[in-house]
């Protein structure tokens, strides 16, 4: 749409929007400060500049004069293509504005607040192993939460309301439907691969790796495949690895390091920066506007869980990644091949660790939360029961039972700032990754003859003209008919996981 | 004065001002970043997220309400003793509201837009060394401070409207008399001392110093001297060093490296340090009110020169610091004594760069900026023909002319964000910064003694009760004679430097 046809309008939509977007890159700035740099003094602070930020944004973002502008651009919006760009901000618009509106500022402030002072609680009930330490600040977080739900409305549960916020247009139900499917297959599978002697073996990852090393590794392997580290990013540390945009310019990813185990940070190098080549795909134009958005937190997941699994563990990019680990671990990888290293990598077993666990038992990990964050939401668990919830549910599901909170309910930072739809979007990440992955494929089919020599163009352009190019512009359920030409389904990653492993694992 | 006496108007302007000092502090964090961490390609979208940031502040700083409450919190200001808490919060908004709302929003904007795309214009001309670069975006900066002095309102000349900013009630006029004063004592002085077969041998510190040792060596130096670095402060790279604060608990030095030349990185850290013990030494119960802030810049120059040099260039402090040095470089300082290193850091000569500049020729470097931005502001100089006018008037006053621009006019960040009044606080600092320790000396006769054992906290509690404690609830002219029981002279400073300097040249 040329500029002439915009209202004026559509002009002063687009300036008001320009400041929301604007502090949400702030927020974002405070959050990669805090987790990254921030001297441990500095939290209280810390969390009066983000309820200010967080006040303000809220403010501006449910300013009634956005919803006037919004009503007189109906008929403008009617009259265009839903797929231009103007079109999708407006409805990106509608709903950032709608969802503002119902959420009172002091239930804004209060989440804020409440995240900020869970965060650092989370920290040290970490140092400690001891969920104990960090309940009363959860209680009053998933409190928060429970009233946002409520302030958002909902027919069925508490935590539809939040769903809404992650993947909108999706239900629980909708989602019970999918985990229903993915138990049905992922289940049987799992418990032959336990039933077997081990057929992997990982002692090759098990070694010491100085961590001088695994951070070249780390940068090696995400420059490979495509995320750029130099103009438009950086990579720090952290304690839980995280990626964060404030451009598509400046996109970050964070890792964190295990002496004696190479994966946790090669893999979590390739997963963030899987994230960031997704920040990093959004059209420049888009900046400052409704739509400069990823679609949601599956398709966000989808890009990692993509880079770090179909393409990280695959034993076609395993033969262009080991001689160059090779060449940076010449004492622990020599005597390793690429079959070794393939199997090692995707070696199947129960444990407690969600962002180690391998793609067979990983869905179990996201199932688990899901269904304690519905009782918790609900109220048929109670906070201070959840430490001991999670380990049963746990030993019902992976056979083992955590000997520590830090392993066990404390490991992920989401709930230490929210509570509630916080993980479903990795295994829809999961879902999605090989439904685009089954699409890119006929494409480009020498791409598995790429992946070999470390070229990874094919893949990635693909996702930028297919995904990254529209933004938020679309709903999911909008997107991946765009990007696959069918709704979602299950079928292409239940495909691609039984025939991965049932290969690894000779049944 | 307890909180019953205040009035409820007094109540609702602290709580406004809570958000105003939050987001002073947000706009330091995206300085912060920018400078240490930002990746290239961030500056573009990171100007946008300054100038929202600050139009924000400014629309809340200037907001009529402030205005309002200030006016019928007259009377109660009137009551309350002039030197409580309360009294200063009123004086120092009233100071700021009075600041804001002659400066109208538009050109606040313009300020921080022409800041930022300067600073990145200003990198570039440096990887150049080439000032025409620059010149473009700095005579967009000059015409913004001009406006800006404007709005302010002078009589004699724009630099006096933008140095009541930096140093409230200062007139330039006082600076005029200040640097007479010194260029009648220093001038003859630092002939007499070019003159001179160089008395000290400056070989000790021109060696080749590894970078990780100089970290060490750094964090070692700033520690001694009682800066936290640990849970309330932390210390990173920038291209040029520099302090900033979030909160007295959340406070963040830089430094830069030379391999060659170990005070370049040394006395920066103890320099920035300085800055950064002031912070650290403003009482927690200001954080978000009026008088969170330190004095003025002169005020915060005092602590650092006196860090780096009263104390970190003393012939006592360095009995203690050599040893430890040693140990860092055994090689390069085992045969150096502390005589040897004592000159060798206090070597006077004329030299390019103003950080690196000895105590008796470095405020020459400041008149010369401090008459060039006169000159430039009033339209005697063009922008165009500063760096060869900063050549010529470097050559009359230090006898030799920089060989590039990098090591001329395109040495310090200032210029590259604001024009005029940027300069005369390193100055200010010097001459307070000896009062200060000519008035902590009865009070602590051992002084001397304590700094040769590495003992700084006698000098650093001084200052904590006596400048720190204050934050900005009086103007320098009140504070100097509150810490003194003098006002400012130039007197002990230019006692201290004759005395120095005399001693170590045999004069």
């Amino acid at each position: 749409m040329p500029d002439a046809k915009r209202p004026a309008e559509f002009a002063e939509l687009l300036s008001l929007w320009a400041e929301v977007d604007d502090l949400e890159n702030v927020m974002s700035i405070l959050n990669w400060d805090e987790q990254t740099k921030m001297p441990k003094g500095g939290a209280e602070a810390r969390a009066d500049h983000k309820a200010t930020v967080q006040r303000i944004l809220h403010q501006k973002l449910s300013s009634p004069r956005i919803g006037r502008l919004l009503e007189s651009l109906a008929s403008y919006q009617a009259e265009i293509p839903y797929d231009s760009d103007e079109a999708g901000m407006l409805r990106a618009t509608r709903r950032a504005y709608d969802r503002a509106t119902k959420v009172p500022e002091a239930l804004v402030i209060e989440m804020s607040r409440t995240g900020s002072n869970g965060f650092n609680t989370w920290l040290r009930a970490r140092e400690a192993k001891d969920f104990s330490l960090f309940a009363g600040d959860l209680e009053r977080i998933v409190d928060v939460m429970v009233k946002v739900a409520g302030a958002l409305g909902y027919d069925r549960t508490p935590m539809d309301a939040l769903l809404d916020q992650r993947e909108p247009g999706m239900k629980v139900a909708d989602l019970e439907q999918l985990f229903g499917d993915l138990r049905g297959r992922l289940v049987p599978l799992a418990k032959k691969i336990f039933e077997r002697v081990d057929a992997a073996d990982s002692g090759a990852i098990h070694q010491a790796y100085d961590i001088p090393g695994q951070w070249k590794a780390g940068l090696m392997a995400v420059r490979s495949i495509g995320f750029n580290l130099d103009e438009y990013g950086r990579a720090d540390t952290s304690v839980h690895p995280f990626s964060t945009t404030f451009s598509p310019q400046d996109v970050r990813i964070t890792t964190r390091f295990m002496e004696n185990y190479l994966p946790a940070s090669l893999f979590a190098f390739l997963h963030e920066a899987g994230h960031g080549q997704y920040m990093q795909g959004i059209p420049v134009r888009f900046r400052r506007t409704p739509i400069s958005k990823q679609c949601s937190a599956g398709f966000s997941e989808s890009q990692s869980r993509m880079w770090e699994n179909l393409v990280g563990r695959s034993r076609e990019f395993s033969k262009y990644l080991l001689p160059r680990l090779r060449e940076i671990f010449p004492r622990q990888l020599s005597a390793v091949d690429v079959e070794t290293w393939y199997r090692a990598v995707n070696r199947v077993r129960p444990s407690f660790i969600r962002v180690e666990a391998d793609e067979v038992t990983y869905n179990l990990h996201i199932m688990l939360r899901f269904e304690l964050e519905k009782d918790v939401l609900a109220g048929r668990v109670r906070v201070k029961d959840l430490a001991g919830a999670w380990n049963a549910k746990f030993k019902e599901y992976l056979g083992i039972e955590p000997p520590n909170d830090l392993v066990g309910v404390l490991q992920d930072i989401h709930w230490s700032r929210q509570f509630g739809a916080s993980f479903q979007g990795y295994t829809l990440g999961n879902v999605i990754s090989a439904q685009l992955f089954q699409a890119a494929l006929p494409v480009n089919p020498s791409m598995p003859e790429q992946l070999e020599q470390g070229n990874c163009s094919a893949l990635l352009e693909w996702t930028r003209k297919n995904v990254h190019a529209h933004g938020s512009k679309f709903v999911p359920q909008e997107l991946i008919v765009k990007a696959t030409g069918k709704p979602l389904s299950t079928e292409p990653y239940l495909n691609y996981i039984e025939s991965k492993y049932r290969d690894i694992y000779g049944l």
